[in-house]
């Protein structure tokens, strides 16, 4: 059962209804044209497989569209690897072409090794960030760069409504409430080099589409990443499931209060000129770019 | 110790160290001018009891300034007629004028009647809201009332930086963002009858001022309100003193976050114009004022 709109549906109408939920944000926010070529970023967990289930299922509606899944092996033993099955798996049952990138090829650097370095470099000093700070810029290049290599129009990423309502509070308790602007179903820059990201999931939450991969039998990965910290970001989430629990409908309350205020917001945002990074040609807003910056400050390049 | 800024100071430091902060919250925000007639809105709570206390000990700076308390009477019995006697004692002490309003005299109505009319016909509806929506309206309205009354130039408000901070996520959880640009230290209408309502204390810690309050022996009054709700503000308050707990300057950071953003939303704001209620002459937005429409509905007026 579906506690904040009541409704109660069989399996059947669960997953036409997740689907349609799908169908409904793509055409609203207008994320792909009839002839576009979409490459979905598959990293083998469950919004992603999902995501790429449904497009593929859409995608036969449309014979001038064309699909293809790209994925970034980050490098890290035990937990990538596996997910990486899943995702090749998915694409060869779905029939979906399959573009794979990883830190190591991009960068000269696997997050394993990365991490090694963080660490010794982080005895005795307190500007060290995570992990996944360091994770989370890299693989948002690794994705632009292979979805280029795919030839894609759209990079379709799998965040979910629960992503995107964390990460408007993470910015607001993070001190940058500012950057709830970049937060939203359709992200495009002016630049050659970057493609266009869209969220065909952000109006799903989390636990319907964990319902559906279930319904749907979806193979998918299931352990943790082994450098999972126990950020803020999961306080946010237990915070929000808790209000969920007892506030139902908050998640969807709080991403529509926010759509009320994102024009406002991206009226104010200075006009962002992006150029080529000095260092390695991709499109940045300064001379070097945050990727090569981060890969400098651990002595990689 | 406060645990956000590293400090430990003594017990006179730290009585210092609030004072000096309220003291920057009024400069930087320009809330008074030194001629200034200030109505200090006193309740008989630990935050209104304090601020009167420090605000009157920097009105012996200004000659030019005046001081004086107002306090409104919802009629609660059991609850504010205490109050209403720490409000007293606490202006006889520091020798303030005292101005009173009571829901009675301004509205015809006590909110223990109110809130029976409520039950009444809240049988079978889902359509009334809870007592303290319409405590909320008419106590803003009274204070603005008793404020001309006492011909002030400003209402202070004893709102603390959790009370800013709840309201923020409050506005955000239940849908409304963009009234996060109505939560600010100074607001100001343009309408001769309107008083602007400053914030001295938006910037302290609820924690802290409990604490200034208990090394300056404040008495004030401690018991809640009988209709007080568990309402979702008290759920927000909750969470976010787990935050503070274990990410010490949640508060603080969210504060100066949403400060980032409310120009933007300000500029955003259609311009509101005042007109006068056609009932009772008081300044609103719509045809008829809140209030009136909140008494006609429970057929007051």
């Amino acid at each position: 059962m579906r506690i904040y709109s009541g409704e109660k549906l069989c399996n059947k109408c669960f997953t036409k209804s997740i689907e349609d939920k799908v169908k409904a944000t793509i055409s609203k926010n207008r994320m792909f044209k009839p002839n576009d070529r979409i490459a979905v970023a598959v990293s083998g967990g469950k919004d992603s497989v999902t995501l790429l289930c449904i497009l593929a299922k859409f995608e036969k509606l449309f014979p001038k569209a064309s699909l293809c899944a790209v994925t970034v092996d980050e490098g890290i033993r035990g937990y990538r690897d596996e997910a990486v099955t899943f995702a090749l798996e998915a694409c060869r049952k779905l029939e979906v072409e399959h573009f794979m990138i990883s830190f190591e090829d991009l960068f000269g650097v696997r997050l394993d090794e990365l991490v090694n370095r963080l660490k010794a470099k982080g005895k005795g000093s307190n500007e060290v960030l995570s992990p996944c700070a360091y994770c989370g810029v890299l693989r948002r290049r690794a994705l632009n760069v292979v979805a280029r290599q795919a030839k894609a129009d759209r990079l379709a990423l799998a965040h979910n409504l629960d992503d995107e309502v964390q990460t408007i509070l993470l910015n607001i308790m993070h001190g940058d409430a500012p950057r709830i602007a970049r937060v939203k179903p359709v992200l495009e820059e002016s630049h050659p080099l970057f493609v266009p990201r869209v969220k065909p999931l952000c109006e799903v939450p989390e636990k319907e589409i964990a319902f559906y991969a279930y319904l749907k039998k979806t193979e998918f990965q299931t352990i943790p990443c082994t450098y999972a910290t126990t950020a803020m970001r999961n306080d946010i989430r237990l915070m929000l499931n808790r209000f969920e629990e007892k506030h139902a409908g908050t998640k969807y309350t709080i991403f529509r209060s926010v759509e009320k205020i994102r024009p406002a917001l991206e009226a104010a945002e200075k006009e962002v000129f992006l150029q080529a990074c000095k260092v390695c040609g991709e499109p940045t807003v300064s001379e070097i770019c945050k990727p090569c910056e981060m890969l400098r400050r651990i002595g990689v390049k």
